[in-house]
């Protein structure tokens, strides 16, 4: 009896057999399709367990992304925890003292409030644009690497999985980036637009998606030794060259990831499918990432 | 400060304050808006560290549920494994050995192929359409609580996540229900049509999602030790009733569930919200349940 699986949705699947399949388009993109992570927008976050790597966007946060690494900088998120995993939809760490004025952290050189960065204008912005339709927009597609929703003439980032998002209370610009969360289920795209998103976990999802569950109200851990610590925070270029992790992504505005994208909505190039779903929404595209080329 | 969270996702939120909110929905559902789960059609999973609970579906899957019945109630998944855990993907389980033609557990009265109930004809099915667009489909909505999907006059259930599916080899007819998955991540929608998918699961989905992703190929664990064991698997009617999962399911097909529906589309009635998405995709709707009412 074979081994009885469902077929590999990431976009590693092998079946190079079966060109084009994605793994082929994969192959086959050129150098000028890659790009190298930028440590300066990069943030690496440490647990016990393992390490989380996360880009950030300054085209759709600049102000929260700039918030954010100054408390990075300033050892802020170093020794405070995860406080809280909802099923199906967030992991989200900060200050568990967060609402005592007393004996919370202070934010030292940050920003306390920010004007909201829920949404952009489109003027300039340049959109890869895949085929929709997307009941929550005119129009998705990818932004530098970044899932996007446009509407009109606003534009956003999405609740994609692994999409990073900065907390907020009831004001709209109570969001300061010292509580932020992680999407780790199906995309809640009803939060577009109601809060800033600022980045994407590129590597360690698996780190925040395998904790275990908040039995709190929206799944925040109800005793203080369940909280996960958080050893340690940096920004990229604070990182020794040695222990960063040394991937492309591939370019979301080149013919490569225009196929790459076909090939994800038309499986059965990839062997196993029987049935071409002729489709693939936004959330389900992995931007394909691959190790450096040594020099 | 206040406590920066996001917004609750689920059902269950309370904006008691906010009517007509999804929980508002949920509370002025008459009792004739609620079914109970039918034991016949649930199976219960024992895990060392929690229970998964599954509703099965003979309406879109009758040979393939009769035949995961006839092995749960063969014993034949008592001491098998979870041997598969693939990030933002899928846990799977059933033999280890299922490779080994020598050493694999007999099926015993269980079918070993299956004529594939991957889709089905439209005739006679009522959907509870949700408004569109999908990308994948006609028309989505919900058949008896479940997530499904219609084009033309082929109907099929969807790979939203906590689906119930079916493992298979290359072939159509190789998935027999002796190897079983759940969708732990992002809908995989390419999956439809391409594979059986057999029930949902209705409670315990942190015992699957929390489990450390396995390190090999597909998210397979590469050492026997790393495998979760299951304990035992039950049909609903073989469980104690004192043991049972008392709760009720909100009727798909009734008015409350097209309220319920529309509130999750329009959030901005659930208070902190303050844009208003008007739409919500099919595999973000969960069906509510309730705690079934005291005799």
């Amino acid at each position: 009896m074979k081994r009885l699986t469902i077929a590999f949705a990431a976009a590693l699947a092998a079946f190079a057999d079966a060109p084009p399949g994605t793994q082929a388009v994969i192959d086959a993109a050129g150098a000028g399709e890659w790009r190298r992570l930028d440590p300066e927008t990069t943030i690496y976050m440490e647990l016990p367990h393992g390490r989380v790597v996360m880009e950030l966007t300054t085209l759709f946060a600049p102000a929260t992304v700039g918030n954010i690494k100054r408390l990075v900088r300033q050892g802020y998120f170093d020794g405070l925890s995860i406080n809280r995993v909802q099923e199906n939809y967030v992991v989200q760490w900060g200050d568990a003292d967060g609402d005592n004025a007393t004996t919370r952290r202070p934010l030292g050189r940050a920003a306390a409030t920010i004007t909201p960065e829920f949404e952009k204008g489109t003027a300039g912005l340049s959109i890869a644009a895949i085929p929709g339709p997307d009941g929550f927009a005119d129009t998705v597609g990818f932004v530098n690497g970044f899932a996007v929703a446009r509407k009109g003439e606003r534009a956003w980032l999405t609740h994609c999985y692994g999409a990073l998002g900065v907390g907020r209370g009831d004001t709209a610009d109570s969001g300061n980036g010292s509580e932020l969360y992680v999407v780790i289920g199906h995309a809640p795209r009803h939060l577009d637009r109601n809060i800033t998103l600022a980045g994407r976990v590129i590597a360690g999802m698996e780190h925040l998606t395998s904790l275990p569950r908040g039995t709190g109200p929206l799944g925040f851990y109800e005793k203080a030794g369940e909280r996960v610590p958080i050893t340690r925070v940096r920004v990229g270029s604070d990182v020794p060259v040695t222990e960063r992790l040394d991937i492309e992504i591939m370019r979301t505005e080149g013919d490569a990831f225009r196929r790459f994208v076909d090939a994800r909505a038309h499986r059965t190039h990839d062997g196993w499918f029987l049935k071409d779903a002729g489709f693939i929404d936004l959330c389900n595209i992995r931007v394909p990432q691959r190790p450096a080329p040594k020099p």
